[in-house]
């Protein structure tokens, strides 16, 4: 299915609009936007060596489970550009981060298409291709959900930067958008990093869909009376349909249940992980109290003070409605009929 | 009852120990900590006009529902010793901010002490005694909640900054800590404005009691495993028990229930608004959406977006295992018990 090109990431530059992946592979390099910088700058750097890419996965240059399992693929291209032993580099890659499984899908993905005999830069391309066309379906099936009029709630940032292009969570709304339905988004800041506000808000304001950020708190204020459904993203789906996403996902799952609100998680195939059966055996990030204490590179807290920082908690499979994947849209109980499909693309 | 000094508000400078309220009246001026520049400048800000005062409430150089209700009674004062029109002065104080009952209750509380003849500077100081008193029976009552070894959850400000000295919900955690309990505090940063991170963390470090700051969105990851209670402090308390907080407090009483863990709110009576019989009716105030684009004076948020910044919710009754107040840890349904003793001091 070919995706309106309309509905690619769409940037605005020097007010010529331009079209946009969050990662590709061009002259021999791995390019990606620097999600670190935007909304206010937009940055293109691109790597040459395998070891920049997983620095640049670590650092969150790139970010977004799908994104990080493209700029894997590419770093395995890179690594065989490099003539480097694939192996670790596949480990290296693979102990960037710790969370969404995307990314152990693409390194694994890419270990088979070495076995197959297969140019590593042409696969990651396809990798790339085919995550995008996925995300394409996710946005049909989401968008059959939002009605004309529905007022959405996300979180963080599942949209074009984090998927490559198109989106997970944000699919669905651009697809609904561009059908003509009348929607409203409301964006969860996303503390710390601040993805939703960030990320999430520059999309939506590239493409012109009426949004407005709200603090992480208020979403349960607004979930009483403002909000017709949550549509989030996932870094990593057990078996028992338990996911990991961006901290703070969690308690917009049980406020959705204790409001009749209908809760989705939007993931491609490459997100689920049926080797573990529960979401507890997923490992959570925490990343550097920095990233609370500071803001804008400005100390907050008292000078003694400390934080705790999870990147990521876990939503058990009850609060979910359903998984709006490439398939279509499954609930918990169902996702064990593509367990077969999970194991590779 | 005598609070034990070293129970005040401790703020060290230059080396030096030194204990202080968060407002008060010296030489014809209404002095006050200012809430805005901590924790890195401690700056003490001094008024002379009753609009001044009604100023600073509005501006949040002073806030916590009864800092609050103190600085308008000693802006009552200040309108005394300017010979205004006590009416006017009592509409431009109550105007200031629109949700917490301690504003109202003070401003009527200093109207009746006219009638009554009596001198406002000296009201305004017995009426500013009277929070520091009852707070101290708050941390009495709710320390008896603290077991040893309890970690206690807040949010925002609800300490000595917020209640003139001593606090409401930080009240029962500074008395068991002094009573030799080891406790632990999870303090949610409390966006927009980061009162949990700027206050209540510069508090608990000033004491030396063990804390971490986490993001918002992280309240609900910390409240499955590592959370035995949670105590927040109140704008304003309906007659059936619903009550007005800062924005965020809905969503934790939300999962608190959820996950089986108490969750109590802290404020004296001056705090229950016996006038409305159910938290719809708590005018919730809509502040600046500055306050959740920029962070420090720099935008953060892309330039066309906007943003909503209701700076409360409103947490139903049912999610409130008790209130404690100065008269004890009362049930939701037995505060009809008050509603005598909240017409006045």
């Amino acid at each position: 299915m070919a995706f309106p090109r309309g509905e690619d990431l769409k940037v605005t530059l020097e007010g010529a609009a331009k079209n946009y992946r969050a990662v590709w592979f061009e002259n021999g390099r791995v390019k990606m936007i620097d999600q670190r910088t935007l909304p206010h700058r937009f940055e293109i750097v691109d790597f040459g060596r395998c070891a920049e890419v997983a620095e640049a996965i670590r650092n969150m240059t790139v970010r977004g489970a799908p994104s990080i399992g493209a700029a894997a693929a590419y770093g395995m291209a890179l690594a065989s550009l490099e003539e480097l032993d694939l192996a670790e580099a596949a480990r290296l890659l693979k102990a960037s981060r710790p969370t969404a499984n995307d990314l152990f899908f693409a390194v694994d993905h890419m270990l088979r298409q070495i076995d197959l005999g297969c140019d590593l830069v042409e696969a990651g391309d396809r990798y790339a291709d085919d995550i995008v066309q996925r995300c394409s379906l996710i946005g049909e099936h989401g968008a059959a959900l939002i009605k004309n009029g529905d007022r959405v709630m996300t979180h963080c940032n599942a949209g074009a930067l984090a998927s490559v292009d198109v989106g997970t969570a944000l699919a669905p709304i651009r697809v609904a958008w561009y059908a003509g339905k009348r929607i409203f988004v409301y964006v969860s800041e996303t503390r710390p990093r601040l993805q939703g506000m960030r990320l999430t808000a520059w999309e939506l304001a590239n493409e012109g869909i009426p949004h407005s950020i709200i603090a992480d708190g208020a979403s349960g204020h607004f979930m009483k009376d403002d909000i017709d459904m949550i549509i989030v993203g996932a870094d990593r789906i057990a078996g028992n349909g338990d996911f990991a996403n961006k901290i703070g996902t969690y308690e917009k799952a049980v406020l959705a249940k204790e409001l009749g609100i209908p809760f989705y998680a939007a993931a491609p195939i490459s997100t689920f992980d049926f080797s573990i059966d529960s979401g507890q055996k997923i490992p959570i990030e925490n990343r550097d109290e920095g990233e609370i204490l500071e803001i804008e590179g400005v100390r907050i807290a008292p000078k003694t003070s400390r934080a705790l920082n999870p990147a990521f908690d876990v939503t058990p499979c009850k609060f979910v409605e359903g998984f709006i994947t490439e398939v279509g849209v499954l609930a918990p109980g169902d996702i064990h009929k593509i367990r077969g499909g999970a194991s590779d693309f």
